[in-house]
């Protein structure tokens, strides 16, 4: 009886260059799919549900894969781990209807992006969180992202040379929400949306960073969000402060708070 | 003009033997030594706070070393950190008194163990916490702390073979506070006493999570205590999970939250 089964991941995106299988780098698709091979006995292509960047991370990732294998589901985790890096680690397995795909089923995806507000990086955080500094202001980075919620073509927000084609035929996504939180010196953004274009988090977090530095002002994103310009918006912040932190489905949500 | 400088910082245990140095394993002694090398042109002696075990992390740590360098206080974090591997980091330097020791002159240390309540590792902790599981139970855990609050002979909690001299000739010490906090699958262990007895805080660790999966009961605390018999309390908890995190002096304090 061929299974289709969905496996909860969480992965430290350092050592990576990212999920999608690239020729002569490292992806967390290949240690995945060695592990399935190592434990199922033969080698199955894998759906992820995200082509995270080099560099990125997952608290929740969700990758589906069809076999023959007829292990319960609740013995995966162990038997995947054994055959894993300890950078990549898998939670939980559970069988899925054979139409489910990790990617496509996806109903929302929600990201979050530390930085660290101080004047050296902390050596338990510099692989997790994007150190700046001078001191960032709170309230204006939370009303810049209360603006970007909601449905808006997110075109000013797309990285350069992206095509339209490849972000799925449109630049328009709705926000469902975005929020600031300060913990001493650390802010955490966390933004849920139905998709994202191409560096979509890491543009909105450079230019949250521009508002809370002074640089920019609130009241301009409005402005940004209709230029559909990529120049409008601030710089794109770097890949190792961002990760995918929840995945929802209709049957079931990926949630990796407990793996921060 | 010969001056004595403290420095505050801050680092990532796991690649090092401790803190002292030690013939054939790399020690954060001999890589702030060789920091301090390259910045002020000649080699000084360094005094830690502590002598803390391989593997064990410190957010907060203070060394003090004479020089004759007159570079100012504010400018050696920066100079040093371009000499510091990633994982050590230094925060701040200040001028501090001839006879000021970083570790005779401590008025009181504090240090916290982390717990991973699950049964995976998450990839984001797994160098930081000490994964537990099955489910732990917080009320419990916590009576055991307050009740290992206090002025008491710790010799329950001194690793097996460690010699009262070595202990400064008293295996009495008092426990200003221990509190234990639990936000979602993390246990915090929080404990700020005067001074320690070797692997004494590992052990009280170890003893915890005995009390919080159900093995021993908060109730025979003040019995383990007056046995003065290492026998009597729970296993050592690993090294991995522990850290320095707050190190009192009478003119200054370094505290480590920051840097979590």
């Amino acid at each position: 009886m061929r299974r289709h089964l969905a496996l909860s991941l969480a992965y430290l995106g350092t050592g990576y260059h990212g999920f999608q299988v690239q020729q002569n780098a490292l992806t967390v698709t290949q240690v995945v799919q060695d592990a399935i091979a190592a434990v199922v006995g033969s080698r199955e292509e894998i759906k992820g549900c995200s082509r995270t960047d080099a560099g990125v991370h997952a608290l929740a990732y969700c990758v589906s894969f069809f076999t023959d294998s007829r292990i319960p589901c609740e013995k995966l985790p162990l038997a995947l781990n054994a055959h894993l890096p300890q950078d990549v680690r898998v939670f939980a397995a559970r069988e899925v209807p054979e139409g489910f795909h990790a990617r496509y089923s996806c109903i929302s995806k929600a990201y979050l992006y530390r930085i660290r507000n101080a004047p050296t990086d902390s050596p338990f955080s510099r692989e997790v969180c994007w150190r700046v500094w001078p001191r960032l202001a709170l309230e204006p980075m939370q009303r810049a992202a209360a603006l970007l919620c909601g449905c808006h073509d997110f075109s000013s927000f797309m990285a350069a040379g992206s095509s339209i084609e490849a972000q799925g035929g449109s630049t328009v996504r709705t926000v469902h929400s975005f929020t600031v939180q300060q913990q001493g010196s650390e802010f955490r953004l966390f933004v849920e949306a139905d998709g994202y274009l191409y560096h979509m988090v890491r543009i909105m977090a450079g230019t949250l960073v521009e508002v809370g530095a002074g640089r920019m002002e609130s009241e301009q994103i409005p402005r940004i969000l209709t230029a559909c310009d990529r120049g409008a918006a601030g710089p794109t912040a770097p890949a190792k402060g961002l990760a995918l932190a929840r995945v929802r489905y209709d049957d079931f949500t990926i949630d990796g708070e407990e793996n921060l």
